[in-house]
């Protein structure tokens, strides 16, 4: 394997910070018609447009026919978990949040606006959110470190009348299990009996883990850093204690080994080259590899098929099967603002890994996920949130 | 007069409900390049776009090379004083703002997004702004009720690093003073000399006050709807009691017939029809009226000369020599923002009136204010932003 590949080299940097200066950011704001006359001032701003303020003063609810908001999301972030960076803060977070904003475009022609906030604790991050809310249609949390990120996602949802969706969760959550429905066909497996492990219990790891569980995954083992999150483990966070209940693991402590014996399926959202060929062979046969660190996996391609494993998927664009939440939430969003949809549920990402899932025509082990470029991509996700 | 043109008719306020109904609001996002390739996905998104977050992290003042922030301001308003209309909300507020936003655009091709607050006291409004200020270049305070809207202004101008200006007050008393320096040449008086009347002590009476008075103004009544401001008054706000170092007023109660009696500028940013005939004629020969109520003005046009007034000015753009704040605000941000001005001082709005004034080659009582389509407008008042 070229050595190259297993990380990004230099260049893609480079000319990444290249590519920026000249442009001097990405996204400009335009206008659906120009103010370019009297006439027109009048119409779209005073005094004609006093009418149209009277008219949502008295039936709020009319605001998306007569505003942006119908189209609009918010890409929200304090920059406390950015990409593999870590807490790099909210001005750091730009860059990346207007590349989430870019996604939203042209995947799905919705408008976004970045917000990065210079917001910490969960309460400033929540009332922040809550005072602009009525500028938006919809709410996308992004890169909000774990575990002030469910707090974050769960409040809002309870107290707001727009969608909020945290993508790192969600997202990741509705491509992984897409992915899972195709490759358990292609080992012949029934994945709601397959034994699987989740490595890594931030804001990625616990939603896959909550969302293979409402899919009926019964048997699933959840790891972090310090190993098996079972019930004889002391000072487990609270968030990481719920995961129990959804986990059903066996009660003792222990490692990846301990985990992997007999397992069907690795799901790794961790670090790069935690797992090796000897831990693969635990597994069970025809054995499915989730390794989605990025943007180095929990383990080579090479070194996982040599091992035995039947069907890999990563992160990274250049081998087959990338897990890209761009898969997922431009047509999340565009379905939600389409339809009128308040709040995205359960059943709203089962219905949308499943429809992913269907794009594949015929699984294989290397397609089980639909390419980023597909055109019927987002239109047949939105379909299905409703 | 045709009496359908002393206020709009309904023409205007059904024909823009169409408009913006047709179009569902003003603005989108558009991207200055396509992320419609694997490479370029990898240059904007990730994972190039960690090496522009990186630099960032380690050297925040870059942020404007490497982002839309360079050109970008934030429209706030939390709805509680919109237009003519009051106190309605934030939702209601939507439309005017959105409208704000494409004179940004359009007069100075700034992008500008409209944020919408849910949040009413000045704290809440302080901190939602700055929760959200390092996704934006500057910030244009509009449509927030006094007096709150001065604790507002000054306590973000005191803690962001970008400009902050509230339009309602700064960019009004800019056009106002602006229009008085060619009036008072029109009249041939001395501008600083002259006996000048404020009624209406909101947020743009106030402004009006504080750069009359900075500019060098020296005999300056402030009235509210209970008449003068004196120090006789009881009761009076924080805010106006502060008014009486800048206004030397005579120590009386009164109406506005005590204040005219002897005046040479009447300026009006209070009701409809407040001035009459009898008013006017006890001011001095040569008499400067500004008339900026809107949508219908202090007094109507016809009535006012007939009384003698010398120069008229109003908010509407059916008569000559319109107050509109839009000849000043674009000019005023796209200077701070391509100068790296981090706070507008009386300096620059001294210096932003005396650029528009001296605009008008030849002042006339006819043209005393420049056109807001004048093409050189917003270079030449950003050009003294600095």
């Amino acid at each position: 394997m070229d050595p190259s590949a297993a990380a990004p080299n230099g260049d893609v940097y480079q000319q990444s910070i290249k590519a920026h200066l000249k442009l001097r950011g990405k996204l400009s704001l335009s206008l659906k018609d120009d103010p370019d006359t009297k006439e027109k001032l009048s119409l779209f701003y005073t005094p004609g447009v006093a009418a149209v303020s009277r008219l949502i003063a008295e039936q709020p609810d009319k605001l998306n026919d007569y505003s942006w908001t119908n189209n609009l999301v918010a890409v929200v972030s304090d920059g406390s978990a950015v990409l593999g960076l870590g807490d790099i803060g909210p001005k750091a977070a730009m860059p990346v949040m207007e590349g989430k904003a870019m996604l939203f475009k042209h995947f799905a022609d919705i408008d976004a606006v970045p917000i990065v906030l210079n917001a910490h604790s969960a309460d400033q991050i929540v009332n922040a959110v809550k005072a602009i809310a009525p500028s938006f249609g919809a709410i996308n949390l992004e890169d909000i470190a774990a575990p002030k990120c469910f707090e974050i996602e769960e409040r809002l949802k309870d107290q707001l009348d727009i969608p909020v969706f945290h993508d790192d969760q969600h997202g990741t959550a509705v491509v992984v299990l897409a992915g899972l429905i195709n490759a358990a066909k292609v080992v012949n497996k029934d994945l709601k009996r397959c034994r699987v492990v989740v490595v890594g219990a931030g804001a990625a790891g616990t939603a896959i883990i909550k969302l293979l569980n409402v899919y009926g995954v019964k048997q699933i083992t959840a790891l972090d850093s310090q190993g098996i999150i079972g019930p004889g483990r002391r000072g487990l966070s609270p968030e990481k204690r719920a995961l129990l209940d959804l986990t059903r693991p066996v009660d003792h402590l222990g490692g990846l080994d301990r985990a992997l014996d007999g397992a069907d399926i690795f799901i790794g959202v961790s670090r790069p080259n935690l797992l090796n060929t000897e831990y693969i062979k635990l597994m069970n046969p025809r054995s499915i590899v989730f390794a989605l660190a990025n943007p180095q996996p929990e383990i080579e391609p090479d070194l996982a098929f040599r091992a035995g494993v039947a069907v890999l998927a990563t992160g990274r664009s250049d081998y087959p099967n990338q897990v890209n939440n761009a898969l997922a939430f431009p047509g999340i969003f565009r379905g939600a603002l389409d339809n009128g949809v308040k709040r995205i549920t359960d059943d709203h990402k089962l219905a949308a890994a499943g429809a992913l899932a269907a794009m594949v025509k015929r699984p294989a082990a290397g397609r089980i996920i639909p390419s980023l470029f597909e055109t019927s991509l987002v239109k047949t996700i939105a379909a299905v949130i409703k």
